[in-house]
């Protein structure tokens, strides 16, 4: 096919840009690092969205939206966050545009603003500014609030869906009574994102702690679910922070408790973003392009009649209008391609765009009284009678969905490495990629020190360490984690 | 009540403030102008996004995302474009922060951009940088992408909901092959936003065409929805545009006809904002606060238990499951308010928050098998056995929705004024308020000289106009349209 993709063997990277151009997934906007996400990509987003959406209202959250605009004054007042930021904002200094005298167009230099407004990368400022309206006593506790809006960081190596200047997400903003009860959110939303990745997009994620250099910038402890793309390099997928009493404290918010004291309110935030796509495309993409999981998948089943002439395409439409409003009625999400164009180009079309199943029909189907379906995950096909066809698609989403989660679970387990010398770890990491599971020795030092040699950092310190007869895999000394190392994106 | 609003007859303006507010809508943002919509506000923008997104799907459009960000050059691509925006945009200039010799974070003057960058005021410029690269036949077309969205304009003077530096909407972008089918989709959504508003925001709506002064800069031809509020001032609710090819000129988008010809793309755009909001609390509130149509309420029932103590209330518990479960299982939106409290402080609140029904449960209700139901339009309050609760909610829900837009129609039928001469005309914008339908010749001096004199302006030319005999108001030529003028938001 002269529209198929790079290989993922021969370069891994423009397989990736492939695939997101070619299954009509993203493309790049006229600045610099931003991003257009298609109509196809899109509904994949909004998939996702009403997933995770729909967890976070049966848990007690509410939507809300606050301002792009952040005074810069705000972004200052916590100060690692600020310095966690302060490198990549977008600034906005006027408000006005004129014609000069040669009648190009150019800023107004009288429009100045007086104080200039950061794009926000992120809302805790403003959101907590916000806050300290809102809360004056226990009785405005639990406040559990979420926003889906865009994000702005000025990055300057930028890759469609996982690091842009602009992007999407969703941001949770929690304000607590009691420093368990904000630690308790934390986890809890952690846990709705190992299910949004796992049970919906099939990807497994490690579940754990980041180290202190790869927390969030104004948080206590940051918890992440990390996963392992096709290429052994591991993505960060979701991040949950317990802030502590940090912003509270930036932007002076107390409450009175029930004994009528007045104490700092503890804080969380938290968010997944559109990057979760980018992840969809490199844990179950393969050389003919994208492989969705049918729970998040635009279209589940595309319909392809296959006909030669205006016969032939009537005859069809009338044995699937007996097919159809059957699939319909049981909410499956199917796209039929009527076009003209050869079945060939059609198949290589919806393969590349990952759509879980392919019926086809021909005049040959008709007289049988059957349909063909091809699963685009192991490209496996069977002829299925007309009565089965509505058991069989529920039966293969389910499979589909199962398998690409079980086989990204292989995926991972091979490429997790446990190594016995700092030696073999850095071979690993060289040469091999994937996680490598091993001793730290809690140390600033020791991880500055592997990342500086290796590229590699901490990934996550999971739930599941084990730290028993441990030893550093870089100073020898006694474990104080065990941690999961890779390169990642 | 101390928590009341100002009444409407006193101060309207206050009472808009004061609903807003206390109702928990809405809040301005720390930076001037800005706008932080509430949870409670939220869900009703939910619920009117979600309306209208099945409304578009329905007939064809898909949803997209499209940056932030454009290009100060392509802004001024479109003349006349860039002039309509040019006054009020926020412009980046600057990527990063610094610590200053003070310890001061102040712009870092090396991170000057090289091309100042505009935050979108609107999307038409950026969306169709990308349509020259995406349509190059007859058969990319048409193209039908509708984006929900944050945009901003810098505005001096600010109204929470009706006019903010940042507010939320969405933006229809559409190509199309022929001026005909451009014409066709520009009045498809015009009929939908009639329908949004009429059917779901129960505000009754003028349909018709802008008069060339206040068309959308850089369209051909821009109709409208617009309504009266409860002040008497007109509310521009909706604006569908026919941008003919202007966009297309400008971003040179051309495509190759089945004829093998190359023309210019032709193009609409169409948007509704946050601002219907505004026109939903000042076209149903009153002095108790707001008044929600059903559609659109978060809660469409609240529930009020009224109980002196923990046996009381046990029972209602009891009661009421085996009341409410019914209501959940039928789809209603129920908010169940179990705060200790006097049960007068909880009926003011809900009724500020416009909760159409109250559901009362007390001792006395469960022993005689009933419970109390009382609207908020009209206070009517009755006595209903529990078995016919279900059927009187559903009933009452269609009546209260179908009320409310009734009332809305007698009022602005009786503040629409036929007047005989431009005397007459001038002592009705200025002392009565409301629309006044009357000829106009056509041109634009007249159309400027009543807005001077008066401030009034045309706020559409109705479909259903009728010129027959009919003379200009201001000049007394042969009227060219009959149209409707007021002072508006």
């Amino acid at each position: 096919m002269s529209k198929g993709v790079t290989p993922q063997s021969k370069d891994y990277n423009a397989w990736y840009t492939d695939v997101v151009t070619k299954a009509g997934l993203a493309d790049y906007g006229p600045v610099k690092g931003t991003m257009v996400v298609r109509p196809y990509g899109f509904s994949m987003w909004e998939l996702i969205k009403e997933a995770f959406d729909q967890m976070i209202k049966k848990t007690g959250h509410v939507n809300a939206y606050f301002p792009l605009f952040i005074p810069k004054s705000f972004l200052a007042r916590e100060a690692k966050h600020v310095e966690g930021f302060a490198k990549e904002c977008a600034i906005v200094t006027h408000t006005r545009l004129k014609a000069d005298g040669d009648n190009e167009i150019v800023v107004d230099p009288e429009s100045k603003l007086e104080e200039e407004v950061i794009v926000r990368p992120t809302s805790e400022t403003v959101i907590w500014s916000m806050y300290k309206k809102w809360i004056q006593s226990y009785r405005d506790l639990p406040l559990l609030i979420n926003q889906w809006a865009n994000v702005v960081r000025w990055e300057m190596r930028t890759r469609l869906f996982l690091r842009t200047t602009e992007f999407l997400w969703q941001e949770g903003h929690t304000a607590h009574a009691t420093a368990e009860e904000a630690e308790e959110e934390t986890l809890l939303i952690l846990e709705l994102y190992r299910k949004l990745a796992e049970d919906y997009l099939a990807i497994p994620v490690h579940t754990g702690l980041k180290s202190n250099s790869e927390k969030f910038a104004g948080a206590d402890r940051t918890y992440c679910i990390e996963a392992l793309m096709g290429d052994k390099r591991a993505l960060q997928a979701g991040t949950s922070h317990n802030l502590g009493q940090n912003f509270a404290k930036a932007f002076e918010v107390t409450f009175q408790t029930k004994d009528n004291k007045e104490e700092m309110v503890y804080a969380t935030s938290w968010g997944v973003s559109t990057r979760l796509i980018g992840g969809v495309i490199m844990t179950h993409g393969d050389d003919k392009g994208l492989r969705l999981p049918p729970k998040i998948a635009p279209y589940q089943v595309v319909v392809i009649p296959i006909f030669k002439d205006e016969d032939d395409k009537n005859s069809l439409i009338n044995y699937l209008a007996s097919i159809l409003p059957d699939l319909h009625s049981k909410g499956y999400r199917i796209y039929e391609d009527w076009r003209k164009g050869s079945p060939g180009f059609k198949f290589n079309e919806w393969e590349m765009k990952g759509v879980p199943i392919r019926l086809e029909v021909g005049p040959k189907d008709l007289e049988k009284g059957q349909a063909v379906i091809v699963r685009r995950d192991t490209g496996e096909k069977q002829f299925i009678k007309k009565n089965d066809i509505a058991h069989t698609i529920s039966t293969l989403l389910e499979d589909i969905q199962a398998t690409l989660f079980e086989e990204a679970k292989v995926f991972r387990s091979e490429n997790t490495h446990v190594v016995s010398s700092y030696n073999e770890f850095k071979d690993v990491i060289a040469n091999q990629g994937g996680f490598v599971r091993c001793g730290w020795d809690g140390t600033e030092e020791t991880e500055k020190a592997i990342k500086a040699e290796t590229k590699a950092t901490i990934r996550v310190i999971p739930f599941n360490e084990d730290t028993r007869g441990l030893t550093c895999i870089y100073s020898g000394n006694a474990a104080k984690h065990e941690v999961i190392f890779a390169k990642a994106y």
